[in-house]
């Protein structure tokens, strides 16, 4: 197995601390710090929205120079950028959408925004660029037809589509799904949503997903589940790992600080199915933290999810492991359940045989308690 | 606006008021009777599982007396089908999935059961035919890979689509998602996911979806714009209508019991939409009820239902509604936002005018307001 | 009915629009407008945290002005001060507690802060003292022994309670729970906790509950049911009214934006139980509002509690609905169980005639039908 | 520290495996022999409702039989009797309430079949007396007062601990708290809720609560948290542990199938804070388990519960992990705030000094990757 890439969003570790009810309680950074930083503790690499990198408004002067010193430091410790990302959601003028505003003149905008970042994101050589439609939803769900909010979303997906491929950027989308938070609902809600809205894309081949752990989790799914329907349709071009409770805010926490288990299925699919992409750690450290705590942090990301990798390959090493996945039919579920010759009526007549088929146990007690007995270091 | 076609499941008049806690409440009903009750009360028509009207293991002879006693009662009152579908979840066999379970033999009982229940769906003039996999789905997420188990969904999907077109019926089918209960997880969990699934399957077009509104709201997601987003696609096959809290056991209750604005929006987007589907009630009298308790349930769930529609015409047609959505752009959304001839860099220049954008208000609280007091009958 | 008094907190109107992912879309109100137009609009009175009105480091001088042109404010317009609050939760210093900080100097100014402010209530005439412990909890469930936390906060409350006592003021404390948000898991969560909580204290006739609608509904728990266990425990000092949906960030929606039905049950109460306190609006309007919208937004909230007032009383007046509630068994549960003279044998004799007592229904279904007739104004 | 004892409810290993949608997938299970099994795998005792040993309706002569074997099962293997409870929720009877009941008559059946069952547990020897009010709730608010509700749950348990008095039993009540299900919202429906009843009857020092892991999950609340409240008012009577995940039906998985570091610390604090009751397992295997899974399940419930509480003494032994609770504040938190001495003047001028004391980071990230490190065994 080789060694997974980690990625940190600059907004990640340079997150300040500001909540809904409080002000920052750690200073800003700088990117080309964090850059240096983020090398030092092992990271492949970084990811970024335009305005972690160049602030909104800032002259184009200016705006050259911090690229360019930017790309200096990554040059300098041989980070790369795992993916970029539009910034769609800060400023007032999203307050009611950006692609599927209620105003035209702010969907132009937001798509011109866009193009702009993705110029920035095919400079600096990211990997592939993500939307996230933090502001793509409504409170008030007469204001907005769901059909036509799709259509806009759809639309803006496929100019930004022609765009890159106009420009000869070689650089795939990846949508991120969310359900609610900061709207009061989103369009998009589910890994489920967003594979499917990209099945009406004009371009679907150069769209995958980006899941996130926090945004599944919120709406009570299942974060494994998800990535495994989007890794079976050849979707998942990128991955948000962080930690979330369900049904709350979003928490964002440190990638293994809720649910192991979860974590640890999480890690054995990604491992098993020969995720290439980034491991990209889109968290950040407690707001009671300082500058120290925000390192301990971004440290707890890797070496968790390290941890669980080695998990899991022991776990599928060992010769209990093995025979209590047969008993549970898990290699069974992989092959055909019918032959092309069967006929109907076959089939039809082992339908009358239910009560033989209800005696068998699937020895799923036992091997779930193999996974604590694994994750708790006890085998 | 034509008037709504209304259908029950035998199981939903039928309740017999079973729960996890407690024994039945309320006797077994007799198909034949829920039908002429049902035509009473004004319902179009009915659906059915395939125990609901012949119970598993009922000897040849009898199966056939009790299918032409109901064919009868059907034509005696006029009643139609709206779907039909299998019960592929109460017998023991099924505790491990149906269509993915860890045991082929299993797999292929399920497909042949749902094979013979489409033969009675057909007979009986079903016009759609809904798949829910309850049991599809597992509490232990190491026992199945998720795409091992996607992959055998998609092949019964598959096989029982080819049975349908070989048997010549003219029968589409329906897939019903929801998240969980009564298993940890279920693959297909959102309306989105189904969607997806869908794409992905060897006859599409004879596909589509049966939202259910209480499993949608388990999931704290928003049920009218699942179906926004199926009616986009032109998936809405069949609709599930009942009510539910988010974060709960599966609740069915009385449509409208609970979120009237969401009940309010959802049935203003069928109607405005010219869904020409039967609204169907899965749902079912509290377990406190006796039998006249079921009937005013039942009555309840029309009654609701028309009430909301009538709202929903009378909210469209106020001078101030239409002057609030356009204040919310509700018309601008419909309208494209980049024509083909507008240069990439006209908009990234429109993104350099955030701030002007940023002034202006959409009127959502006036709005939602007005929704708040149509409901209410203040306006 | 005397016509209910309706407040708003300053930091309500005046919300500017911020969230966890944008910037403030409405600048900043001045307090003394915010008296203005909330007489304009029929509210009773205000409320107010210290830092509302007084921004934290005023220099004494600056602040006796700015208290004193707020009360002259208050005296122009004849509004009165609901209730009074000690912000506890905007500066960095409170990022780990104010009472139950991890850090006893923190506590202590906690303390202290809360005395000036209580001081700065009494001044303005304020009806009761609110506390919500916003930053009381933890995301790291070792770091503090729950045990500790709820005697740090017990003492608090004691300190403040025998401060207030020994000024002479008379100003009784209301608790508000919270189940999380802005922190990983509250102390108090729910009113119950708090009701609790209040039993222990050294002068628990001084300290009541403000349950906030919002707050119980996160945790999915039913808010009329909560106020129903306050009014019946004599502990319900204030009330805080918004609307939300379960199991997402905190909301504060315009009252009335969702779950009429719920609504419509708290306020039956709030008037059948004769609560004399202000119906406190804590809500905000939506982010994409501009001034006009706040106003609309504040319109909207005392205008859907007094219609949900007068449905109450219509409810309670209609014959049908006295036969259902009857039907029901309202009237018989308050009646006592068990008389004085009952010998446990009887009792135990009763237990043996379970079948018999099985046969009738509670008519649950037609008078929850009744309740949304009412609703929609269908009779 | 002592060897904690483990209770299995006679229910829990004897679940048959029915459910909502499905029939029972594993035959009764006899009680004695459940006794020797339970012997078998360490089990210090069990525990039932009444019905579980006699079910409803049993002739006295057969009953005298039935407990006098079960009682001699008792003798011979050296089981206790950890707790007792009556079923009042699964008889028809019941469906609208016991305690609660909008029926007299059934409130009374219900009194009086507590009371036989009372005769029960403590003829066995059951240390604790448990109520849980399944049924005490209901679907449509307008039905019951919450007050009234309140009344009749207070009387119901005052005339049962007279009872108790009066026989002259020594059997503490343990009251169990659930938010909802089988009914739309309970009564008391956290241990905050429970807790705060308690003090308002009128033998409140005989009555604690039996908090269940999986009913305050339900709600979202953190269960060692709860727990900890119920230690710290000297309340914690009982304990159910089994795992739960957020926002779902009742799922009463195996204890340690979910949210290790929950269970973590819920088992850190029952071991620190002296917990002397027993560890009660209110779970069950999964469905699609034979009677191989039910005691591979019994046994990872033991197992899991073990290896946490070594774990809970490892963390605790660290050197690192006392240096990172010490720079968390968490032995701060343990000591006064405010000495008898210090004058409101003092405090409140501490109060102008926050700038200083929000510069301090807390570790917390620090801490908590030290519990998944303890948990994951790295350390």
């Amino acid at each position: 197995m080789a060694e997974a890439r980690f990625t940190f969003g600059l907004w990640t570790v340079g997150n300040p601390g500001r909540d809904p009810f409080g002000e920052p309680t750690r200073p800003p950074r700088d990117p080309v710090d964090t850059v240096h930083r983020l090398a030092e503790i092992g990271a492949w690499g970084v990811s970024l929205h335009d305005d972690d990198l160049v602030p909104y408004g800032t002259p184009p002067a200016d705006r050259e120079r911090i690229i360019e010193r930017f790309a200096r430091a990554l040059g300098d410790t041989g980070l790369g950028v795992g993916m970029a990302t539009t910034n769609l959601f800060t400023h007032p003028a999203f307050k009611d959408g950006a692609f599927t505003s209620g105003d035209r003149r702010v969907r132009r905008a937001a798509i011109g925004k866009a193009m702009t970042s993705i110029d920035l994101g095919a400079r600096l050589g990211a990997e592939v660029y993500v939307f996230w439609g933090g502001r793509e939803g409504t409170e008030v769900g007469v204001a907005k037809d769901p059909r036509d909010a799709l259509e806009r979303y759809r639309e803006a997906i496929d100019v930004l589509g022609d765009y890159v491929h106009d420009q000869g950027y070689d650089l795939p989308f990846a949508i991120e799904p969310k359900p609610n938070e900061p709207r009061g609902d989103l369009w998009l809600p589910t890994v489920g949503h967003a594979l499917h809205f990209i099945t009406t894309l004009q371009r679907p081949e150069m769209v995958g997903v980006n899941p996130e752990a926090a945004h599944e989790t919120m709406a009570g799914l299942s974060f494994h589940q998800g990535v495994g329907q989007a890794l079976w349709a050849g979707k998942l071009f990128h991955i948000d790992l962080n930690a979330q409770r369900i049904g709350r805010y979003d928490q964002d926490f440190r990638f293994g600080a809720e649910d192991l288990k979860e974590a640890f299925m999480l890690v054995r699919l990604l491992e098993r199915a020969g995720y290439q992409g980034p491991r990209h750690f889109d968290a950040h450290a407690y707001r009671n933290e300082d500058e120290e705590g925000v390192w301990e942090f971004a440290r707890g990301c890797i070496r968790s999810y390290r941890a669980l990798a080695e998990k899991a390959a022991h776990f599928d090493s060992l010769a209990e492991v093995q025979e209590a996945l047969h008993d549970a039919g898990t290699d069974d579920l992989g092959a055909a359940t019918v032959a092309a010759s069967d006929p109907p009526d076959a089939l039809k007549a082992e339908a009358t045989r239910l009560d033989e088929l209800a005696r068998r146990g699937y020895g799923n007690e036992r091997l779930d308690q193999l996974v604590v007995d694994v994750l708790l270091g006890l085998r």
